[in-house]
């Protein structure tokens, strides 16, 4: 049952200090987790993973003016700030919040559509219900119940398609904007393969994307990424005028699709036969670099992955999607080769991934990650074979929260600003009831914060989650966040924080 | 957010006639969706799939004594019952209970235990933790909690393994008896390859499960399964003893595992050189028949399917469990073959499975589907080559739905019983809101129930859940729980119904 919100606010005590000197500052008391190293990295080098994360149980955030000004034990930071406003969350995790790293805001309500691959996905369910977003109002309600969705699943950041029209972009940046979000978002371009009421032209697209750029790209956190939907779906012509957007605003980020299916990977290479491979056009028109993200890469040759770690270009990792439409299986472990690691940033893929929430995008990529492990026809078990790539596929609870904060705030360009609790980065964060989700969850939060493994005979049985202890170290807050991975969804984020400000639940609810 | 139950009480309207005459007999009124028949032979003969469905839109039920008594149209059926009770559930689908094929009710608290394969995730965290409920105290308590989520899921029958000693069989079936529930459970037998505190031998598995089904077998609702646990557990001599079983109890069912993983499988066939293969140890054993599930088949021969067909034995697909494990993917497709369909049930198989909600089992079936017509390293797409096949693989919702009601009942031989709505069977149902569950998914049913494809430019964009159309034709249904098991979990279920009495939620919740 659901913690009704009374409750939840009766938790948040507040001492307010005399001093009125330090008025804009404020501090978030309770146990965080984040990270400050690649747990595959780690592994790597042949050290436990747990040192790419930070567990400080009793900790101090000081926050001004939205960002993060100290960080670290309560007892250090707090003699600093004497009598400083401070939130405290008691038995609650507090984590970076998440950021999706691939996801189309207008397809919400196209989510779970039947039984498509992409390209015919596209064609019937997804252009009909996008073309709705040209419309200002409709797409501004949209904007909406997007962000709403994502901050109640713990999402801060994301990184969207749009349309090819300028009014969706305009709603989805305005909105972002009003809720003090970081995002990226850009005018998304298809001027091929699209209904004829849904296409762009090469010059419209430019005219657009330039008009969005000028308006939005560094306005308050908004950030604007040149956005071709994908090489199927761009001329020649279209992708020269991504070529030159990105040479004339060379700040800004590139967007768009690699490599997702085996059909589209066979039309690009027809459309496009001087290049190497799919990810050799978005070279050819020099896009590919820092700051580009190629979503998807299910179908990757060696090749292609060494010259994305050579660019510093970042895939999107997006296990619901590529399992909702079949598309195929992304393997990470071939992906972090610590000989040429790709970044990697995970996503919802909303629609055609069918979640908002980011842990059950971890759910699917541990599903994924052990499926790659074991081959279904049985002729060949990598994990057999290739013992230290098949590690590399587990997700374990570190490798999955650091991809959804820190690594793909670094995949995405954007770990100078958020991704952990760093002093001088933006105050975006969650706090997690990590017994709160479907009906067992406490009690399997109790096995942990028992100890483990379990001793033989009679244990407690827990009457209700009350009695269940919160995890006190930092291997105990992993199993916990593998549990949450494995069973929850929103139900586990209590709050979620924007620049220092509760923005989840929203105070009108 | 949830809606509160005294709301959902407020819907519930009773009109009590002035006639005592009718007193046992109570009517439940609303929009019903069961299943008649099987949608894969519909399409094998060329009909459409929504002829094994049957919706009744404004429909009566009338129970007695538990057992469903009349089902049909409100109006022609209300004729024949003048004024006697009814409930009334206005905008909820009412479809009948499902059913968990395939389950470890030992196993809640170990839900997903972290990165093994199926033989090391045994012996590291199954038997510590089953071990645990050999004692009555705290299997006991263990089997409220079990209950208590399964009816929140909408499960309302299930299949579950136990453990090698009575105490956690009979708490298992003490506790369904209890709440009127149809189970079916047995004493789990291991007499190799586990600890020696778990182990248990060919005799006392024999005494064991002779005690429990004299005792339990047939009593209210309860039945009872010779179950060993699987065949690279059971020594030849146990397995002798689960023939002399099912010969003396030839109504017992035989619940058991079958080619889960390949290195269990290469295992089996090193124990057991003289058989065919895996599924020819149980036929050795006289154990294979109706009434037969084999969960998992993962690793099936042709043969081996052809086998379960002309035996008329079952197997349980258990996606999300193969997928935590990386068992493998199971593929329906093969299964369904027209020419030697299988009789298929769907199951959770919780622990290693990572929810009790079987829409989440059912999202996960979709994904393998999905999968299944797409080979990852390209070099055969199943779907190009073998188009018959490939269809068969897509879970659409009324496949996925049957599987969960209808299919499990006929597959797992419990149709006489349950299954659907028809007149003599028992009135277990769940009360479906498809408008709730997470966040978004009140709008992607807007979409459905506003018509589709949706229309190009503006269109309506609900402000809140009470202004989205309920689905009032069978082909919006179907695609309302296309969203419940893209999206959605417990959440969607209101209320559960047990022997045509609410059991979920609880009174005293």
């Amino acid at each position: 049952m659901k913690t009704p919100i009374s409750m939840i606010r009766s938790l948040v005590l507040l001492a307010i200090c005399t001093s009125a000197a330090q008025a804009q500052s404020k501090g978030v008391r309770g146990s965080f987790l984040d990270f400050v190293g690649d747990p595959w990295e780690m592994t790597a080098k042949g050290m436990d993973e747990s040192e790419s994360a930070r567990f400080i149980k009793d900790g101090l955030m000081v926050i001004e003016d939205g960002r993060i000004v100290e960080f670290g034990e309560y007892e250090k930071v707090s003699a600093n700030h004497p009598g400083i406003e401070v939130t405290v969350f008691k038995d609650r995790l507090i984590m970076p919040g998440m950021i999706d790293g691939h996801t189309h805001f207008p397809q919400v309500r196209v989510i779970g559509a039947y039984g498509k691959q992409l390209l015919q996905w596209l064609q019937e369910y997804i252009f009909p219900e996008e073309a709705r977003y040209f419309d200002p109002e409709y797409a501004a309600a949209g904007a909406v119940k997007f962000i709403d969705n994502c901050l109640q699943s713990g999402t801060t950041t994301f990184q969207t398609f749009t349309t090819t029209r300028p009014a969706t972009t305009i709603a989805i940046f305005e909105e972002a904007d009003r809720r003090n979000m970081r995002i990226i978002a850009g005018v998304t371009g298809i001027d091929r393969n699209a209904p004829d009421y849904y296409r762009d032209t090469p010059e419209s697209f430019y005219a657009n994307s330039k008009a969005m750029i000028e308006k939005y790209h560094g306005r308050n956190r908004l950030l604007y990424a040149i956005t071709p939907r994908f090489a199927f779906g761009s001329t020649p012509e279209q992708l020269e005028m991504c070529r030159r957007l990105k040479m004339e605003h060379p700040d800004c980020w590139v967007n768009t699709h690699l490599a997702e299916t085996l059909n589209e990977c066979r039309a690009v290479a027809a459309y496009f036969p001087d290049t190497e491979d799919y990810l050799g056009v978005y070279e050819k028109y020099d896009l590919v670099g820092p700051k580009f993200s190629g979503g998807h890469s299910i179908w990757m040759s060696e090749s292609a992955f060494q010259r994305m770690h050579d660019s510093g270009a970042c895939t999107v990792f997006c296990p619901c999607s590529n399992l909702w439409l079949g598309s195929g299986l992304f393997e990470i472990g071939n992906a972090m080769n610590p000989e040429r690691p790709v970044l990697v940033a995970v996503g919802t893929d909303i629609g055609a991934g069918n979640t908002f929430s980011l842990f059950r995008v971890l759910n699917n990529a541990y599903k994924v990650g052990m499926l790659n492990n074991t081959r279904w026809n049985g002729d060949f078990v990598p994990s057999e074979k290739e013992p230290a790539r098949a590690e590399r596929n587990k997700m374990s609870p570190y490798r999955a929260f650091y991809l959804a904060t820190l690594g793909g705030a670094r995949a995405l360009r954007l770990d100078g600003w958020l991704g952990n609790f760093e002093p001088g980065k933006e105050a975006d964060f969650i706090v997690l009831d990590v017994k709160d989700g479907p009906g067992e969850i406490d009690w399997v939060v109790s096995r942990v914060t028992e100890g483990d493994p379990p001793k033989q005979g009679a244990g407690p049985t827990p009457e209700s989650t009350d009695e269940v202890a919160f995890p006190t170290t930092i291997e105990e807050c992993a199993e916990c966040l593998l549990a949450v991975m494995a069973m929850s969804d929103n139900r586990t984020v209590e709050e979620t924080w924007i620049l220092g400000e509760r923005a989840w639940p929203r105070e009108d609810e």
